[in-house]
């Protein structure tokens, strides 16, 4: 197998993170120079990426996110709203919002290959992520739609998924992936 | 910049293909192994992935796809359904389907994921390849529909998208590609 290969294998989702040690500027870079080279529907590229490495401003945006919880029907998320640990992000020390034209039916797709671009991208590069739905959810909340304007996220966009990256602690065992056998019909 | 970087980099979607140079069973499968190790939402790999070598089967999907479009009410739909040389795969050999159950919010971005995947191993292998979205756009027409169960596509699912795949005749000119700047956003 090629590098490439390897590494779409090598791909995981990582929920635990070293708070102490954020992703360089340099990486950063590229692993959003990624996510802007993958494809979308008809080149149009209206999609928008918001990293954010701030500990105050992610602090910020998961109380937003709770305090959308905190109103949701669903008991399982206003649990989470009112916990005092949760935190969507697993203490990631920098997170991706991608962002798109709700109005372009394959605006989710366009967001997750470009999320895909960035989980291969950081997983290159030794960086650990995990994708995240939470702020996705809950972009048309009122509280988390007004952060979301503060930070930059085009106010005709929503949130389509959201690429945590950072590092995992030191000694942090990596589940074996298992992939399910019978996905796949030939046709010759 | 690494090989995954780069490879990332140099995908780019193909529209003319050599009918007559075939992706090999060993190429296939890496490509299909690949699909399958991208992140989906809650890891229920719901996903289905059927790939079509076989020419008449290929041609018997373009048939059905255009008559769904015969019969639609969008004039540049019914243009195509009526073409006597349109076809929604570019003539490509190989094309993979990416299917899902509709009934989880997430089941296009977990196809889109998987789909880039395939797209990032053809490129790292030399291969060419681009977005299909007619068969989605089809697959609950009767017509359609009935070839896509009996090629082994699970009748619940929905198709989110596909993968034509193969080889630019030699000589064709690569494109050179261009991203839009603006899109990215940087909170430190």
């Amino acid at each position: 197998m090629n590098e490439v290969l390897k590494n779409i294998q090598a791909r995981h989702s990582t929920r635990v993170y070293d708070t102490q040690r954020q992703v360089s500027a340099d990486d950063l870079a590229l692993i959003l120079q990624a996510a802007t080279y993958a494809p979308n529907g008809m080149h149009l590229e209206t999609w928008h990426f918001t990293a954010i490495q701030n500990p105050e401003v992610l602090a910020r945006l998961n109380e937003a996110v709770k305090g959308a919880f905190a109103r949701s029907a669903e008991p399982r998320l206003q649990e989470r709203g009112h916990s005092e640990t949760y935190c969507c992000y697993y203490h990631a020390p920098t997170l991706v919002i991608a962002s798109n034209e709700p109005t372009q039916w394959w605006a989710a797709m366009d967001c997750a290959c470009a999320l895909e671009n960035i989980f291969l991208a950081a997983t290159s590069l030794g960086i650990s992520s995990c994708w995240i739905n939470q702020v996705g959810q809950t972009c048309d909340d009122a509280g988390v739609r007004a952060l979301l304007t503060e930070l930059g996220v085009p106010a005709s966009h929503k949130v389509y998924g959201c690429a945590a990256l950072g590092y995992a602690p030191e000694g942090t065992p990596t589940k074996e992936k298992r992939v399910k056998d019978g996905t796949i019909t030939i046709i010759r």
